[in-house]
């Protein structure tokens, strides 16, 4: 139930781009209780003039190759969540490749009632009829 | 004054699409008081490597026509109205054809101070100078 | 660190969009304390079909040109920061040669606790051990 979107330039093969969004569902299932299986993502594809990234903002130094993820989740994760959260999906890019650098994380938060996962039925009320988890 | 983002794969006729985005729109104004003519959605196309959906989490089956809606709206909308807006949504997306099980919604917050609809005018002064509406 | 998603009408020239990119970004800094340099923006581009707005709800009058600018930043800016914000963009978006009616504006926030700008380093940490700066 984090849906996670993906931005990353054309000239990144998908191979790589999908071992970015790998890192980024793993980390979230490692950091934050997230269901495995509980995976929805969504990649966008930008040509270099429409991603406008300052390249060295925020003490780092970005490449053309600059990525940003970013995920929309349950309110109630930790500060210590979310920084376990930013190391992990970095490690994990970086083990895929990328440089460290090139990835900018941003999170946004909502709540059980702002979720449907299908059959229009409140995602709150599909946690309250079965065993609850995470997500 | 939601704006409504549409995700869809690309194979999807644009009719069928528009049909979603309808049931969207008829969905808000039905069970959350958003004005007929406060419309304003965005339509993504996917690659189906690009849609990376989990097939069955959260009790669905999902088949590879699944879509993903996300509404950005004023908060304050209570737990059965988004009970009703999920419901609605779904059986209108279901008459036009879709599988109520590759309907995904995802709802985010915001609030009146948020909103320029045009003209450089915060939204807020717009309702409090004239009659007051939801959106 | 705010993350602005700017999405427009394919037809509009590159130039222009870039316009209205530097005009966003400037109005940020201008109103909401951004530093120049904290610059992260993503350009969607849309067929007419796939942006579907209203012509003239709200009091405005939308041409085939309407764009609209979406933008996360952390939470904090007070109601007038925000009116200030939408009266700088459009005014520098006009300058540029849109319309002032064919500007929405979307605003959504987050904490601090919610960025990484790089090298999976939580940017509240960043900020702790650096001079503060907002963004």
């Amino acid at each position: 139930m984090p849906l996670t979107r993906i931005s990353v330039p054309k000239h990144i093969p998908h191979s790589k781009v999908k071992a970015l969004a790998d890192a980024a569902q793993n980390a979230l299932v490692k950091t934050c209780n997230v269901p495995v299986k509980d995976l929805f993502q969504l990649i966008m594809r930008f040509e270099a003039e429409e991603m406008i990234l300052d390249q060295t903002f925020g003490g780092v130094v970005r490449s053309k190759d600059a990525c940003i993820v970013e995920v929309t989740f349950l309110r109630g994760r930790t500060d210590n969540q979310k920084r376990d959260l930013f190391q992990q999906l970095v490690a994990s890019a970086t083990e895929a490749g990328f440089r460290p650098d090139d990835i900018m994380i941003a999170l946004t938060e909502n709540s059980h009632a702002d979720w449907s996962l299908g059959l229009g039925i409140a995602y709150a009320d599909h946690v309250n009829s079965s065993k609850k988890s995470d997500a």
